[in-house]
Formats: C-alpha cells, structure tokens, sequence
C-alpha cells in the first residue's frame, strides 16, 4: 500500500474551502467517501461544496449529511468566484469524463486533487494519490483523516463504514485487507453499528427491485460448461416493473455465486442506445483486461464497459465471443 | 464482555488429551471452533478426539482438518480408555441434549468444559465460559488461544474466520463488535483470505438453486399496503428445477429486504403432506408469539411452524388472515 504523497494532505490541510466531487451513477463508496470527507472538513472548520450531477440515488439516501450534495453547477460556480481560493478534489473516479457532463467546470479549479483506487484510473488531475491496493476510497480517506490528525466523529465513521462496507460486499471481496478490517473497527468504535448500516444497505430495497430481480434472473443463460453466465436487462423490464436504474445494484452477484461460474456478466439496456456492460470473476479470468479490449476498465475481479452503437443482442453475441475466447485458452503460470 | 474463567485456560493448558464436542446439525460457528480449537491444541502437542454424531455437512468439508471429525461414539470410547486424563470441552452448544443421542456417554468425561455464546444457554458441564456478547464462538476460542499465548496456525485460523464470519452474516449482524473485526484482522494476517473463504461459504450455490429463486420470486405477493410479503415454493418448483430442499435457504431475505415490509412470509411445500412456514419480522412484530399459536416457536424476529394435514394455499390463508389482524392492531408501547 501506497503512503498518502506529502502534497496531498498539505494541500488539503492548507485549504479553506473544498470542492469534492466522485463519478456519475454513484454507489456506495462514492457517496460515503464523499460525505464522509465532507464532514471531516467541515469539522476542521472549512466551507466544503459536495457536487453530483445528480441527486443521491435513493439507496443512499439514509447516509448523514446526504443534504450536502448540491447538483446546481451554477451554484458551484458561484462557491468558486466567492471563494476563489477553493481546491477541488475527486474521490472514487477514474476517469475524467466519469465526473460528468460538467467536468470540464469542476477541472477549472486548481489544484485539483485525485484520491482513487480504481486499478484501471486514468491519470487526471494536478495531484494524485491512487493506490489500487485499496479496498475502497473510503479507507484512503480514513487514512487521509489519521494522517491529518483530524477528529473523526460519528457523521463521518458512519459515511466511511458505509463506503467501505459497499465496496468490499460486507468484507468479502479480495481487496479486504487486516488494514480494512481494522479501519473497520476503529469506525465501530467510533459509534458506528454495523447491524444498523447493514440494515439500510441490504433490507432497503423496494417493491419495485424484487419484481426487476424475477425478470432478470429469468434471462439467465450459461455458457462454456457453466463458466460463464450471463443475465440481462431490457428497457422494457424496467418499464413494467417500474424499478429504477439503480435496483440492478448486487444482480450480478447471482450468477457470480453459482459455484461453476469463473465470470459473470451483466447486460444493461440503461439509456437510449447505450448498452452497458458489467462483468465480476473470481481470481481465475483478469476481466479488467477485457474491458480494456473495449475501452472500459475497472478491477481483475470487477470491471465494466459500454457500447453506444449497439443493441444488447449484438453486445451480448461480441462479449460471450470474447469471453470464451479468453476462458477456454490454457492458464498461463 | 466476560474475561476467560482462570480454571477454563488452566485446565486445557494442563490437559494432555482432549475430546472436543459441539452441537447437532452444526453450523459454520460449530464446525469452524471446533477443529479450529482442535488445531491449536494439536499444535500444543495435545491429542485431540473431534466428536460429532453425524459427517460435517457437505457446506463445510472445505474447511482444513474436516478428516479429524470421527462419528464412532465406540472409539470415543476407545479414545478416553486409553487416555483416562481426558478433559472434554462443548463449543458453541446451548445445552446439553443438542450435543446429541450419546450426549450421556460424552458427559461422563470429567471435567467437562463449556465454551459457547448463545443467549439461551442451559448451563451443563463442571466448568463453563457463557458470554452472550460474544458474535460466536469462534471468536471465543481465538481469546482463549490468545490468552494461553498458543500459536494460531494458518489452519486455526481458517477455521475461526470462517466461524466469526458466518456467525455474523459477515460482520452484519448486532453481535460484530469492533473487537470482532480486529480478530479478523488478526486472522488475516496469519493468512486467511477474505475472498477464499467468502468464496466457498457464499458464492458455492448450484445453477438449480438460481433457477428455483426465479421461480419464488414470481409468487411473490404483499397485503397490507406492503407490510407483509409473502413467497411460496412447490413440489412441482422443485421437480422442475432440480433443486434441493436446502437450496431454498436464505430465499425469505428477498421478501425480508423490501423497505415497507414488516413480517415475511415464506410458505414451504417440503415433504409429502406437510407444509411448513418461516417468518422474519424487523423487530415490530413479535412472530415467536405467531408461531407459538400454531404450535411451533423461535426467536421475535425468525420463527417458523408446520401443518400436516392442509394445502399450502389453505396454510397462506389461515397464516395470512393471523397475521393481517397483528398488524393491523395499534401498538402497545
């Protein structure tokens, strides 16, 4: 793990006023490192301006301080100008363009710090701190915070347990490490209650994303000797179902949890003629490196891409194509 | 949290020949501190007797010294007659006739230690550590090693994390306390992988059980302006999918997970004749007090009972129409 660059936390400790910003379609660890590195600049007593381009998706709405976030790019212009010496900082993005349509405005400001832990981040930024050994942007920032010396209260433990939490699937994923597990701790001790975040994390859902689940999990279809499975879901699903984009959220876990299944891969109809593509392994297939082929990134055991030209049936035939392709060729060790 | 009892770790400490027992049917936590304990002691050159009445359940065999487990109540016999210093130690067995049908024969063995969390413990044994606040037994027995300075081999510590994980739904239920992540941390660091053992405790389910899930889901129905959900499985669901009985495990979760919900409900076609009923509540409803009218029993949040001589639709009806007169009832507070 990779030691937070002396220019970060100076640069951050230095500052009186803070704009945070992470990617668009936000989950957990990007809401709760950004609230929870909101809060823990608040409490050093600096203005923090918390942009998305979008209001909290629903499912993290539970998380204190959600009433931070402001979507007005105006109104962030106008943070700015009053104040006009604001540093920025991204948390959880990897790329530029995944700030959103406005990123541009937000890469104005200057310095512009970058905390990540994407394995796939494309450089941006004047001053980076990405260590993909992270489980979690929400760990760097606790690091950040110790590092600082800065109080960590219950609003920004709760935040950043929630970051954590999300981003490891309640500590299972590879990148858990005894440093997450502690950092965990610390949160625990810090007032956080495990029973109650898992709670709102995993018995929040609504009506709407069970009746989305039946559908998808009905699309299921296996491949190479049960290696591979995929699912699907259509506009049409979510038209009839009335669930939202976001209530595809842990669906890919379904088959990734079938004990054959080296990859899984999730095809997502989400906006007009953008087809997206998820897909989670288990160690055995580097799937970041797949998404690499078609312009995506991500993790060795999650990783994503999107395709602007195509319907889902073609996405779906080019993938399995690949997919098979990289499954059936001899390990290399 | 109670401190280790002085005659607990000073007779395991003295004793050369070990018999260890746990609880029938036994769970990840029974499994996994039972030949976890097992281990460290062997690595203290103890001889070790693992006692169960039946094999370890298919679900665990993957856990390191599963061929240690013997089901010869005869060469236990054996075992104690050549080494008549014997202690025995229960783990994680809230009394004493879950340790089985030769649960006399074990009990002879004098002293008899208790190790074990459960709230409705039923003291039995000569000598006994009961600790409630802790997430599992697992947890107690890395405490007792710790506290003996044994050294915890990779072995041992596969064995625990796997008990505290599964005892805690992964760090999610009430019990995880910030001691209980540090724990893990430790056995982290003396080589457990999160991620391998998540891996076969979560994601080792059959293509049959997803393709079953789908087809519970779709009976899925709420009354009661969506407090209560309830999910039905057939005979005929079974056939069609080749699941197994087991395989519907975990299923009432999805009802469960719906944010309006109060009580889920999950009615179970099971053998010929019989229908069987499982309720979960959120801790507003009491449905140990629902089962209790119907002859079975459990905790206020999961509880469950059987019919024997009725349909399953005629078992929802009755069920249903209980259940909407306890939650349209105004609280008692």
């Amino acid at each position: 793990m990779k030691k937070i660059p002396e220019d970060i936390s100076s640069t951050i400790g230095d500052a009186d006023c803070v704009v945070l910003a992470t990617h668009v379609h936000p989950d957990g660890d990007a809401v709760g490192s950004l609230l929870g590195l909101a809060q823990i600049l608040k409490d050093m007593n600096k203005k923090v301006f918390c942009y998305l381009e979008e209001p909290v998706p629903y499912l993290y709405r539970f998380l204190p301080g959600c009433e931070m976030v402001n979507t007005s790019i105006e109104e962030l212009g106008v943070f700015v100008e009053e104040n006009p010496n604001s540093i920025a900082i991204s948390l959880d993005c990897g790329d530029r363009d995944r700030l959103g349509k406005h990123h541009h405005r937000l890469l104005e400001i200057e310095p512009f710090l970058v905390i990540d832990h994407h394995r796939s981040h494309k450089n941006f930024g004047s001053h980076r701190w990405i260590d993909s050994d992270r489980s979690s942007t929400g760990e760097m920032v606790y690091e950040l915070a110790e590092h600082m010396r800065a109080v960590i209260s219950y609003r920004s433990a709760y935040n950043l347990y929630v970051a954590i939490s999300t981003d490891t699937g309640s500590f299972c994923y590879e990148s858990t490490t005894s440093r997450t597990l502690r950092i965990a701790a610390d949160l625990v001790d810090a007032g956080v209650s495990p029973d109650e975040v898992s709670g709102y994390i995993y018995n929040n859902y609504t009506l709407e994303r069970i009746q989305l689940m039946e559908k998808v999990l009905s699309t299921l279809t296996l491949y190479e000797h049960d290696t591979l499975a995929v699912i699907r879901v259509s506009r049409q699903m979510f038209e009839e179902s009335g669930a939202l984009p976001e209530d595809v959220e842990g669906f890919i876990d379904f088959p990734r949890s079938i004990n054959s299944v080296k990859v899984a891969v999730f095809i997502k109809e989400s906006r007009k003629e953008v087809v997206s593509v998820s897909l989670r392994a288990k160690g055995e297939v580097d799937v970041a490196e797949i998404a690499k082929i078609f312009g995506g990134g991500g993790h060795r055991n999650a990783a994503g891409f999107r395709f602007n030209d195509k319907s889902a049936s073609q996405v779906q035939q080019i993938v399995i194509d690949e997919l098979k392709r990289v499954i059936s060729r001899p390990p290399t060790l």
